[in-house]
């Protein structure tokens, strides 16, 4: 098999955090992101949306979008688990891996791709006012949080899940987004340290 | 338990026809969302994000999220599969569902909740442009569904899925979103006469 990786961008780092988390190592096979390789014959033929990252086995087989590659792993190898141990948990670990998605990655997303200069290419069209009005969102997601994460060491509760990594690459993506969490959430910029200092987050 | 429900909305109508294809019955607590129920302090002492539906267990664990309300009743029922049956159809259902939800669901409620008169005080500001930018983003995602329904019965292939439920919800906001399938694609039509005969459309 062998994973068609986008570099620095979100969703790329995503699978490659989950994997090293999870130990595994996959072939990688990059792709130019900057010079629009996710739009070549390449990918395009093997993801009409044209987005990475994307797996492909060995006979062939596609799947895109990264959490149902992160899915494919944790049902082959499901430990350590990133995705839930039992319905109620995998229930928990959901809502707060979309919680995160929907409410912080997304969010900010917005923000940086309808404001920032990089992305006139790839947003058509940029509207500004769209990019300003994901702000204050982002930082009400954020001082959610903060609030959320006073008694807890993760997300999703007691251990490390999905949604770490989702709500770590979202709160690494403020800085292209030309936001930052305000340093009264000490409790969030806590959490986001203990995840920069695990050996996953250089993936 | 109970279920916290938001009426015709789509996320509520996308967990009631996931438990009527189940065969589930759990007791539903009706939430006004056209009087701002889901903004009250039921509802938000419940799920800060002040979004419906909301599943409360016996215990007062909540679940929030659609999905992931659908994933908990996929563990403890998994008969009949709406979410996949091993590791690579679990992948690729969960592949199915998230293109649907990313490229179609998402995108229909941007047209409408930018544009239409009854979310003026819901979504703040309304953007009409970023409405008006969304409408042919739907469009191509109806054109690629065509094509890709050519030779399938379901959305993700051979099963119905919980990707039909959430491409059919999105399918059916397209008329609040004052948008429609157009009629030279028959199979995406085709497709969506099949689901809506089926008994769980009505729950």
């Amino acid at each position: 098999m062998k994973l068609y990786d986008g570099g620095k961008a979100p969703n790329p780092r995503r699978v490659r955090i989950f994997l090293a988390e999870k130990g595994l190592e996959v072939p990688l096979e990059p792709v130019d992101m900057s010079a629009l390789g996710h739009k070549s014959e390449l990918i395009s033929s093997r993801n009409p949306l044209q987005r990475l990252p994307v797996l492909e086995l060995d006979d062939g087989t596609i799947i895109s979008e990264s959490v149902a590659i992160c899915r494919y792993f944790e049902e082959l190898h499901p430990e350590p688990a990133l995705m839930g141990v039992n319905a109620l948990d995998k229930a928990n670990v959901e809502m707060w891996q979309r919680r995160m998605e929907f409410n912080l990655l997304l969010l900010v997303a917005n923000v940086f791709r309808h404001a920032h200069p990089a992305m006139a290419e790839w947003e058509v069209p940029q509207i500004k006012e769209f990019s300003d009005s994901n702000k204050p969102k982002v930082l009400a997601t954020l001082a959610w949080m903060n609030d959320e994460l006073k008694d807890k060491e993760f997300i999703a509760g007691e251990r490390f899940t999905i949604a770490d990594i989702t709500a770590m690459i979202a709160v690494d993506f403020l800085k292209p987004a030309r936001l930052e969490v305000p340093e009264e959430h000490t409790h969030v910029l806590d959490w986001h340290k203990r995840m920069k200092a695990r050996p996953s987050a250089n993936a």
